[in-house]
């Protein structure tokens, strides 16, 4: 009796302890409100993944596309990569004496943000290709991978690395378990996403499309290497995403998120596909825990995307009412801390 | 007794049947002689796979590259996609009446070699254009894949599927189920390939990298489509492979597979990596069963890249004396019956 008695206390005791783990399994998406979106993206999942169901699409065929500023992590109040951009011209600057009165760099070496506004696309473009060109792939790496890994984001004070959407890693997370390919498709450029989406999202470099830049393969003393040209060959936004979804791919996507019209074109390309699909939006809603915009931001501008997909019937997630959580839990707890 | 004994037949029976089963398992190149490219196949992928092995490298990481023409399958007397766009002018000509007196295509259309050759690099585009551009992704897909399933080689007679190499296409299977990653990587335009590689080789058509036409979204009547205008994107060719395996894989390959000049940068590129890799040129060496050429050959000239490859080491397959088959097995017994 006593031994029998202490088996079934260890059984009562097993079946507790799982029944925490038992019950986040059941939940694939734990950090969503009970609400459409999180119904609408399960119910699709379900759908085309049961054997037998009239939306079944073979495992091969699960190809997810996500746009990434604004949609996998924040886009405030700039771009990331423009971010980045800046701070590599100030790392540069000691070797370049001349940019003390030479605009666009005279500007961001001052902080002078009316003077970076006064330089306009021209003077972005002069920072973008300074600081993303003219080296090889490998230095580029090693010099995002840098950034990446102490750069602070100027008004969280968080690595950019901690404003990723723990909502949205969840939807990368559930897709993959579910025999989904996820790709990120970006404006960002290629090999700067490169640096951190495997690490952040479980993204590998294979699975990462966005901007790229000419690049040219050369020999130097019988070694190798690709130079990255100051010359764009694709510039992956608005039509340019199903353009390089069908070029790199070659398949059509059954699942497309984005958060603005620069995604517009790759979720009319999604949804006219053959079969079940599904189109998400995500709308920045939450002006406290993150920022709200649409219509008339600059960066992420949500507007006509915004009127399709009503129109539609695609999915917008209202991030402030359907989000439990903004930023993974690590970065929560130092939100909270602050 | 009698039971027992039935028993005893039927497990020594079921032994005896299973044998050559287990032979076959355990060799995964069964149609290469043993040789040294053989053994430098599996030596390296023993090698690379091996959990301890000082050369393990994750599967993750576990990238191939191959070319199509002249490596995966057969590319004389032309490059095959160049007989299909011969094919596509015929096809297209009632629509077109004025090609019956208009260059390139009045050589074409009338057989006619020396004014074909006559048209040059000019009229080669031409005809690539006609044939390749002007129509959405999906047309041209239909197009390829039309062809390719009614089309014969005109001098063995065999559907074009047929004409590739049963070796390689172990290669490509054992590389696989030992967790690498195949990619194709050729000159070859990358829809075109699509249309046959997943169903020939098994390679998916996101593993699948060629030269590519600037494309354009489109809009009609609500309906999206992806145009294919007549204006090179990539020349995936020579140092144009290396440059797109960075740029749409993102990783570098540890093991190449080639077989001409066409190939040397990738295979440079293969070799540059840390860690070990593989670099291999398909040699063809048989007159017999496919074709013999190299140094001096218009079409897949090996000159430069099998002086490379002897100074550095690199596999060179002997066709002739390493190969037992050239094509898959029905291919060969149709031959056979010829």
């Amino acid at each position: 009796m006593t031994n029998l008695t202490s088996r079934s206390l260890k059984l009562l005791m097993t079946v507790a302890l799982s029944l925490p783990l038992l019950a986040q399994a059941a939940d694939p998406l734990p950090s969503w409100n009970e609400g459409p979106s999180k119904t609408s993206i399960i119910t699709f999942v379900q759908a085309v993944t049961t054997e037998g169901s009239k939306d079944f699409v073979k495992p091969a065929e699960r190809i997810a596309v996500f746009d990434n500023d604004g949609t996998l992590w924040a886009e405030k109040p700039f771009y990331f990569q423009l971010l980045f951009a800046i701070d590599e011209v100030k790392r540069m600057a000691p070797q370049h004496p001349e940019w003390k009165t030479e605009q666009p760099f005279k500007a961001v070496l001052e902080d002078d943000r009316q003077g970076m506004e006064a330089a306009g696309m021209e003077g972005l473009l002069k920072i973008v290709a300074t600081t993303h060109t003219g080296i090889t792939t490998d230095q580029f790496m090693d010099n995002a991978k840098t950034w990446i890994a102490q750069a602070r984001h100027p008004s969280t004070g968080k690595p950019y690395t901690e404003m990723i959407y723990q909502p949205m890693l969840e939807v990368l997370d559930y897709l993959r378990s579910e025999g989904f390919k996820t790709y990120i498709v970006s404006g960002g450029e290629v090999e700067f996403m490169r640096a951190f989406a495997e690490q952040v999202y479980g993204v590998p470099p294979e699975h990462v499309i966005g901007t790229t830049f000419v690049t040219q393969y050369q020999l130097k003393d019988g070694q190798p290497s690709i130079l990255r040209l100051p010359k764009l060959a694709h510039n992956d936004d608005g039509a340019g995403k199903p353009e390089s979804i069908q070029a790199v791919i070659g398949r059509r996507p059954i699942l497309a998120f984005g958060n603005s019209d620069g995604d517009l074109q790759m979720l009319q390309w999604t949804a006219a596909g053959p079969g079940k699909n599904f189109m998400g939006l995500v709308h920045h809603t939450d002006a406290k825990r993150e920022w709200a915009y649409d219509r008339t931001s600059k960066v992420g501008k949500l507007d006509k995307a915004l009127d399709e997909a009503n129109a539609r019937g695609w999915t917008v997630v209202d991030m402030r009412k359907e989000w439990q959580r903004v930023y993974p839990i690590d970065a929560t707890a130092t939100e909270q801390n602050q």
